[in-house]
């Protein structure tokens, strides 16, 4: 039988760990469908998104030359708020002019700066991605974006 | 400000959280390098490999077309071992016979079957791919293979 003086010198890595996830939000509307979507992916950042309290507000502006890019904008303007200072986490997002025909969003968030010991860190999403994204605004509001984690 | 009365009903999910790791191996020969990247894949799925004792022994065949479907059939030889009884974990991977030319392996590890408690879990290996394979077989001898995690 082996032993452990046989245990080969290890001459192997782990490289380009990738990984999505796919958030599916919906709503009464499509306006609802866009802000539960963006509540999706801050409360993929904490293992307890009500940790975040409400005591501030930030507010974002995207455009798109369709309905596809200006969720994609949205969503990626509420992550930059995070990425950067203020590095921010909305409890609510609220989306105050949805504009489909011009492609325009105004959305303001309530939240906090994320700070680490005070909101248990969930995953980092890194990307939105166009991948598969999918707006369904029929009887049913339904939006599906697939992010990189 | 809002308040958490405000705080809107859950409308979202998350769904097909996928992954994958690529794993990069080598040796003094190809026989080396597979035999690594077996290693690497068992690697990964106990967050501390040297728990794993070489009390028992287990063998697979493994056979391909070409040299890719060979390295694919041996780790998935080797992933049915792990995933279905004796639910067996090597942590020595041996080439008994390594036919490049009829495109046949033979194999032998070394170790025992995995129990959860005493070998800390890492991360399930759920399929062996095709994707981006690559085996370099010149002056150096490597092999990357993308695994679904």
């Amino acid at each position: 039988m082996a032993s452990y003086s046989d245990i080969p010198d290890v001459k192997y890595e782990y490289l380009d760990h990738t990984a999505d996830v796919q958030l599916h939000s919906w709503g009464a509307d499509l306006k609802e469908s866009f802000e539960q979507c963006a509540t999706a992916m801050f409360g993929y950042m904490t293992t307890n998104y009500d940790t975040v309290e409400m005591t501030e507000t930030q507010e974002i502006e995207a455009e798109g030359d369709d309905m596809q890019s200006l969720l994609f904008h949205f969503l990626d303007e509420w992550l930059f708020m995070f990425s950067a200072d203020p590095f921010f986490i909305p409890r609510i997002v609220e989306i105050t002019d949805f504009d489909v025909e011009n492609f325009r969003i105004k959305s303001k968030g309530y939240g906090e700066p994320f700070v680490v010991g005070k909101h248990p860190q969930g995953t980092e999403v890194k990307a939105i991605t166009y991948s598969n994204m999918q707006i369904h605004d029929n009887e049913q509001h339904d939006v599906f974006v697939i992010i990189d984690i």
